[in-house]
Parts: structure tokens; C-alpha cells; sequence
């Protein structure tokens, strides 16, 4: 299952605020209408982001009536700024935003048909060693899944949050893959039920075992012994292993300790941010009331209630078992070990 | 705002089913309505249903055309029956309809319409005392409330969990009262949402400020240090203090103590069952998974997916700082101050 890719010239997006009534894709060759895809959580996970923000800063090229280079770089400049003002906590959008940029600078001595071409294949290679990382991730993080294990998974660190086999399930379809026996607890993930919704489709397609909970009962099913590890995505990472991830992720952690359970988190490379310190600077997108006092268009909360809808929390170094990479797993203290990861 | 009351020969109802959307108002002299109705949560709050199932049994004894005593309380035995077998968690519905079987026994000697009019009569005695209560916990807890306290509370333990005035929300209200400026977060409480339909509208009612989060947010709130104290209710309280309360509440403990925040709990003396030593006695009542697949209606989960839900969650009494009570504060050890009150 691919969750975006680039063909004849439009980029195809799988429509994840359809799922999982509705298998829908957007396919456009605008790149407003890709941007508008990221803001609203049609695609959505740290390296989907990063991907469908490559691949409109392709479509952005191809779409340039330019006539000179230094006039596209231009127009390209607007439109990667356009494009980076969608979400503010994933690092893979500027992560991608950034080296597509670089690629056009590094690339100014060429005419403009070639540059887009340029920019093109980038965002084709960007999408494949996310999938090449994708797996990396799953082949390393499947070494710490045991035959019989239970997994809770919170969000979704898809298939769908990247472009194909996930972070945090691509461990767990490692595991599975090597015939190991895994159940999944899938927290629902309120508000837009990411886990409801996307992570129990693309562990039922796959006939991987998985059981929804309300987020309010993982804290229960730990005290009852029925978790054997957690193994979350994360869309930040800063430079001492401090984590930003979905609303929810921080209180999944304190539970785990609370419980002596493994808390894993699986990331590529490219969702570690080492321009921050730690935690406290990673800006934390604040949502819509909406999303919170109602689903699917209808209305549940008190009509006018005040509401807070951070989109994510932020977990500590401390409650972090391991961190499962494209480049192996690495432990505490995570400052040296992520320092080393960047001096290879 | 009276949740449930007699008149004219019938009980009357606040659907709670329908909040906040719209008020509505059940009106019934059939018993069996009244069963239903607890079962289905129109009517929900361990006090709440406690006196609706007092009310059941006066319905059930208004309706009997019985001749003789013999046969009322035989009748009556077998409407007990079906009262008790509506919900299996909240203590209070046996306590009450325990109480309701005494004073019919206690009344034997008595004709048949005499006996109709006392429990009638005893019902009422049961609501009257329930508010009592109601409002000697809100005195004694607001005694641990300080101005300008922020008080996160779980799923509804207000006047629509009792008779009027509540238990955790009796403590908010009667702080409130006292001019104290209080700020209360409410977690939504997945899956029924009482929290976001029902703690909102009845705060939102009498200006108490509140903001309504999801149930994944409040250790994020807690760790920003913006959770001061934690009020909640509880279903059924072990001899030795364990407490069942709403799924999600045991999280709320663990997070509290995580962060050093004070975890109440407040209960009318009539939750507690001294019959069960520990919280490993207490039955857990697993409701539909409809509850969790949709969401105001629609289906919002994968079709087909297999879900766990269940309606409690036991806290273990090492969380809890204090229990408040209809007859003073307790700490700890509770075992011994439990066994103290019921001495009295």
C-alpha cells in the first residue's frame, strides 16, 4: 500500500480523513492542493509529511510558467515557504522543504526544464529511502519484539504515516513478518482517532491480531499485565532524545514506567532535530475546538464550551526505553548516542 | 436541577443520553422503564442510581394488583431481581434496593396498600438523604480547595450523578460557593463522553469555568504544571480504599502521583462496600463496542474490528490522598478510618 506517490506528472495522495469508510486519493498536480492536504490531515506522520511536502515542491517546479532560473528559484522560495507554514511540529517538513531547496540552489547553472526535472527525481528519492528507512527501522526494532509479546501502539506510525510499511508498525510488522505471534492494543487516539481509524485498518488488512481501547484504558490493561511493550512513532525528536508526539504519547510513557514496561520510539534519522537542545523547544501545534467537541459533523461537547486541543506532548528522555532507528537502536544517554549517529 | 424525583405517582428523569443537546425528561410509573433506563445510562452516577433504583422499587410496588402481603413481597422479590441485574459495578444499587427488601420485611404485618405507601415513602427518604450528603461532602471537601486552584476531574460526578449537587462536583460547586476562584478541566471521558456532555453543561450552567480536554491531554496538562488538584467520584470503594471509578481514572491516578498532585476521591459512605477486602473483588461491567467504534452516532472505527471496553477501573488506595465523605475527609491507612466510619 503505497500512501503517496508521483505519476504522469500528479501526485497521489491516499485521503486518510476518508479512512477507514472510504478508500479515496487526491491526485493533483497543483501543489496548493497539496499543501492544503498537510494542513488538514489528508497525509499526515512526521515522514509522509516530509514526502508530500518533497513532492509539492515538485509540483510547484513543474507548475512554474518561469522564464529564467533565478525568476523560478524565486517563485520556488514562495512556494516552499507557502508549504511550510501547514504544520509546525514535524520536523520532516522542513527537514524535506530544506534539501529540496539546497537541490535547486545546488543545481542554478541549469535551465529551468532541466531544474524541475531535478527537483522531481529528488522528491522520488526522498520517498525512497523513507520506504528503505522504513524497513531498516522495522528489521532492527523487530530484534527487541518477542514471540508472544503484546504491543500498544498510539497514533498512527503507519503504512500511511510514511510512505509504506510505517516507524512504530513497521516494527511490528517485522515481527510478525518473521512469524512471531503479536497482538496490538491500538489506543483510539483522540481527537481524529488516528488509531480508531487508520492503525486497525492497516493492521486488519494485514490479518496482524489488534484490539481498540479508548486512550483512557491503556493505563488499565498495563495494571491488569496485558502489555509486554509500547512502541510509538514520534514527530520530533530533539538532540537529547526528548520526544514530540501525538497528543497522548507523554502519558502512554508515565504509565509504562509506572509499569516496568519497554516504551519504544521509532524514528528515521530525519525526525531527530539537533538544532533544539531538548523538548521544551519544540513548538506544539495548538487545533480547532471543533475537532474536539465534535465527530464526523456532529456536535457532542456543550454548545460554546472553552476547549484545549494541543496536538501533541512532549516525552521526556527519561522515560524512553530505546530509540529504534534506520540506523540501529540507541540508548540512554541519548545525547552522546544521537551525537554519534551524526558524526557517522 | 433535580435529576430524579417523584410525582403524582411517577419518576421523573433528566435523559442523560440526550444532554447536552437537548433536555429531556423521562416520565414513567413502570418500573421496568426505570430498569431500562439505568441499564441504557439515561440515568448513570453510582448515587444517582441508587435512588432510581429505590424509585423502581416504589414503582414496582405501586403497580402490584397483588391481594395479599405474601404475594406483594413475593412480586416484589422477583421486580428486586430485575432491578439489580441492570448494571453490576456501582455498589450503590444494591445498597438500595437491599434497603428497599428491609423495610418491606421490617413492614410484613402491614396490608398491602400501607406497604405500597412506606416504600414509597422510604424512597423518598433515600433521595432526601442522598442530597444531604451531597452537600456535607461539598463542605468537607472544599476545606482541601485553595483560591485559585485549577481541579481536573474525570467523566461526571455531579448533580447528574446523584440526586443534585454531586460528589467530586459538590466539591467544586461548594468551593465555588465560598468565593474561591476555581478553574476545573474536564476530560471528555471516552466513550460515553460525560465529561464533554455532561460536567461541561452542568459547570457551563452555574459559571463555573471549566475547559473540556481530551482524556490523552490531562498528563500534558499536569506536566505543564497547570493541574493543581484532582477531584473525582467513585462507583464502589473496597474496605480498604481501593476505588472503582470510570475507565481512565486509574491513568489519572498514576499521572497524579507522577507529577505530586493531590488525587481525591468523593463518595457518599454508601459506596463503600466493606463486604469486598480489596479492589480485585469488584465486579467490572464490559459494555458494547459500538460505545468505541462511533462517536456521536457514526461509525468512525474500522468495520469488524475486535474492541475492548470495559465501564471501570480500579484505583488502588496508594494513589489516592485523601477520600472525602458525607461524614469527613479520610487518609490513610484506609482500612483502619473505613472501618472506623462504619463503626460509628
Amino acid at each position: 500500500m503505497k500512501t503517496i506517490e508521483w505519476k504522469n506528472g500528479k501526485v497521489i495522495l491516499i485521503d486518510q480523513t476518508k479512512l477507514p469508510l472510504k478508500e479515496e486519493y487526491i491526485e493533483t498536480s497543483d501543489y496548493l492542493r497539496v499543501a492544503e492536504a498537510i494542513k488538514i490531515l489528508s497525509v499526515r506522520g512526521a515522514p509522509a509529511i516530509g514526502v508530500a511536502a518533497a513532492y509539492a515542491v515538485a509540483l510547484a517546479a513543474a507548475q512554474s510558467k518561469a522564464k529564467s532560473t533565478p525568476e523560478f528559484l524565486d517563485e520556488l522560495a514562495g512556494a516552499i515557504q507557502v508549504i511550510g507554514g501547514t504544520r509546525p511540529t514535524a520536523v520532516n517538513l522542513f527537514w524535506a522543504l530544506e534539501r529540496m531547496k539546497e537541490k535547486a540552489d545546488a543545481n542554478s547553472h541549469l535551465a529551468v526544464s532541466r531544474l524541475k526535472r531535478v527537483l522531481r527525481e529528488e522528491a522520488d528519492v526522498i520517498a525512497a529511502e523513507e520506504l528503505e528507512m522504513s524497513k531498516k527501522m522495522g528489521e532492527y526494532g523487530a530484534e527487541l519484539i518477542d514471540d508472544g509479546d503484546t504491543i500498544l501502539t498510539h497514533c498512527n506510525a503507519g503504512a500511511l504515516a510514511t510512505v509504506d510499511y510505517g516507524t512504530a508498525l513497521a516494527v511490528i510488522r517485522s515481527a510478525h513478518n518473521q512469524g512471531k505471534n503479536i497482538h496490538v492494543y491500538a489506543d483510539e487516539t483522540r481527537p481524529l482517532l488516528q488509531g480508531a481509524r487508520l492503525t486497525t485498518w492497516e493492521l486488519m488488512r494485514e490479518n496482524i491480531p489488534v484490539t481498540l481501547i479508548c486512550d483512557n484504558m491503556a493505563g488499565h490493561f498495563m495494571s491488569l499485565g496485558k502489555v509486554d511493550k509500547i512502541v510509538v512513532g514520534a514527530d520530533r525528536v530533539a538532540a537529547n532524545g526528548d520526544v514530540a508526539n501525538k497528543i497522548g504519547t507523554y502519558s502512554v510513557a508515565v504509565l509504562a514506567k509506572e509499569h516496568n514496561i519497554p516504551f519504544y520510539v521509532a524514528i528515521p534519522v530525519s525526525t531527530i532535530d539537533t538544532s533544539i537542545p531538548d523538548g521544551s523547544h519544540i513548538p506544539i501545534e495548538e487545533r480547532a475546538s471543533h475537532e474536539v467537541t465534535g465527530f464526523g459533523g456532529s456536535q457532542v461537547a456543550t454548545a460554546g464550551v472553552i476547549v484545549a486541543n494541543p496536538a501533541f506532548d512532549v516525552t521526556p528522555n527519561r522515560l524512553i526505553t530505546a530509540i529504534i532507528t534506520d540506523r540501529g537502536v540507541i540508548k540512554p544517554p541519548y545525547d552522546k548516542a544521537i551525537a554519534k549517529l551524526f558524526e557517522q
